[in-house]
């Protein structure tokens, strides 16, 4: 904790080997970060590891992914509803997960969640709303379950930022809670609902590192039924059962430019991804390979590369191809040490 | 930073001086928190600290809280439409600031901001969407332009958590830059616009603390012409055109809790207002004359305890003397201190 006014006395920002201030370096701690290298393996199969889910939404999305060889989840960032439905129709059959920001669609109205279910019924894929809840619990629970989206009643995945506290987690969990109890007075099933913290970012200068990240980690663990996972840029939870998933998502255009040997062999772990490229307001993109078979991530999530070519359907199935040969190179990887 | 799998070796609990995991401290540097006195004094009136603004929507809300005697920004967490306009009708005359959640209205539709606007300016107050925005940066920028909101269109103020890094105060600023860049074409005035980051926030168990909070200070001082102020529970900036605006509020039943003499001579000051209570979600309570005398905040933010009164305009003239009185007391403590 530096004094009001003061900048950085004596500091070093430690990314960056400089001595200005450093948006990211403030939120770590005074020594360099010297985080341990995380143990990617041994890793186990999704399959493998569906026993270990004791969320409803991370069982469920393990078997579409093993099911469609798929960990492919798309960013479908679009504004209109036509454009939606249209990204999802054309993608369906390549991904195990579609993310969604409704709030952008400039012409929402209800008619747009039911048939996003209906497309995920016909091609077997999930949905996952990037609301990114960061409200104190009464008023997420409000946000979550009211208002036009409805995202409970139709959302098998949402996210949120763990930044208010626990109180965040249980205000999400009572909306599932009603819907459960409601069902079992109704002898019916309930859908899959899990919820994502979001324990790092893959923008520049992001503030969830360090301590942040594992005050996530404390919190999801401690509550495996509810929590199906993380967003982050390398594994960070050895339950099994807890699913990493990684946006900032592009394949190099030069594929050469990793070498797969000495990556996979490689003991010491960088501690945070390759990058392959940028935004104007600060996203970084990673290859597929350095996030599953190097950080030993789980999902990719992939946006932009995909809804801004000619033809969304065939980089989708390069984007599934190529995260699914990381995958497998990952288990074989795995394998080798043994 | 902790090894994966390992919880709290050897370490304590620095809060609460037990030795489990504790979600909070878990953000804290391994130190205990020795966080230095801000210093809360010389306080300047509010008409004084005009010249100081570099944001149009500080100087807006300065101003209107000068004509109005009011530093009460209502929040409005209300479900749906008639409920929200009633509610402004009433609270109108008292307030200086309302804060709406437009996705919790069940039946939001674009009449109620065009509603909002014309009530703002019937009686004299701002508009504060709480968006709590917290994507990356062309991501923050289409929510905030777009969708079924259309959020920079009419309101005011809006907050975000700078968790993402530098890039969301990037992206939000471009529709407002884009908005400015049409109006001078046309020759037109721009209504004020302005951005809060959430420096701390009031639930239990925050991570908005230490360097997060150091890191949001850095990031809006850097840009003092888009960020007009913070989201906290103390003053953080010795800026004196940033505002502070603290949620959480509620008036003690047992006002003699407080012993006014002791807390506006203290030399010490704790690092977190004393509660005046919660909610079974992890929200905690403070009263006004805490957060404006003891900790040098400028804006109170008053939710249920206003909303669930029998008479919301009877209870919002409550609050706003209450405000405003500890906002005298801080004055003629300051003056007292020359």
């Amino acid at each position: 904790v530096i004094a009001r006014g003061e900048r950085w006395p004596e500091r070093w920002c430690h990314r960056f080997k400089s001595a200005d201030p450093c948006f990211s370096c403030a939120s770590q701690s005074p020594e360099p970060p010297t985080s341990p290298a995380p143990s990617v393996y041994p890793r186990l199969s999704y399959s493998a590891r569906l026993p270990f889910c004791r969320n409803s939404a991370a069982r469920a999305l393990l078997k579409v992914v093993d099911r469609k060889k798929s960990n492919l989840c798309l960013s479908a960032d679009v504004t209109t509803k036509e454009q939606l439905l249209r990204l999802a129709e054309q993608a369906g059959p390549h991904i195990c997960l579609l993310k969604t920001h409704m709030d952008i669609l400039s012409d929402f109205d209800a008619t747009v969640p039911a048939a996003l279910l209906a497309l995920s019924e016909k091609h077997d894929f999930l949905l996952f709303e990037d609301r990114k809840f960061a409200d104190i619990g009464s008023t997420v629970a409000a946000q979550y379950s009211g208002g036009v989206y409805r995202i409970a009643s139709w959302s098998h995945i949402v996210n949120a930022h763990a930044i208010a506290g626990p109180g965040i987690l249980a205000g999400l969990k009572q909306p599932v809670e009603k819907q459960l109890k409601e069902s079992n007075v109704e002898g019916s099933t309930v859908a899959p609902r899990g919820l994502l913290l979001i324990a790092e970012m893959s923008s520049s200068g992001s503030l969830a590192t360090g301590s942040y990240t594992t005050a996530n980690l404390l919190m999801a663990e401690a509550d495996p039924e509810w929590v199906c996972g993380f967003i982050c840029q390398r594994a960070i939870s050895k339950e099994k059962g807890m699913i990493h998933m990684s946006p900032g998502v592009q394949l190099p255009t030069d594929e050469d430019a990793v070498a797969p040997a000495a990556a996979a062999s490689s003991s010491s772990f960088p501690s945070t991804p390759a990058r392959t490229g940028t935004d104007s307001l600060g996203q970084q993109y990673t290859s597929p390979r350095d996030l599953l078979v190097t950080h030993g991530t789980d999902i990719i999530i992939v946006g932009r590369a995909i809804i801004q070519a000619k033809d969304a359907a065939k980089e989708c199935e390069r984007y599934r191809k190529a995260g699914w040969e990381a995958y497998e190179e990952s288990l074989a990887a795995s394998d080798a040490k043994k």
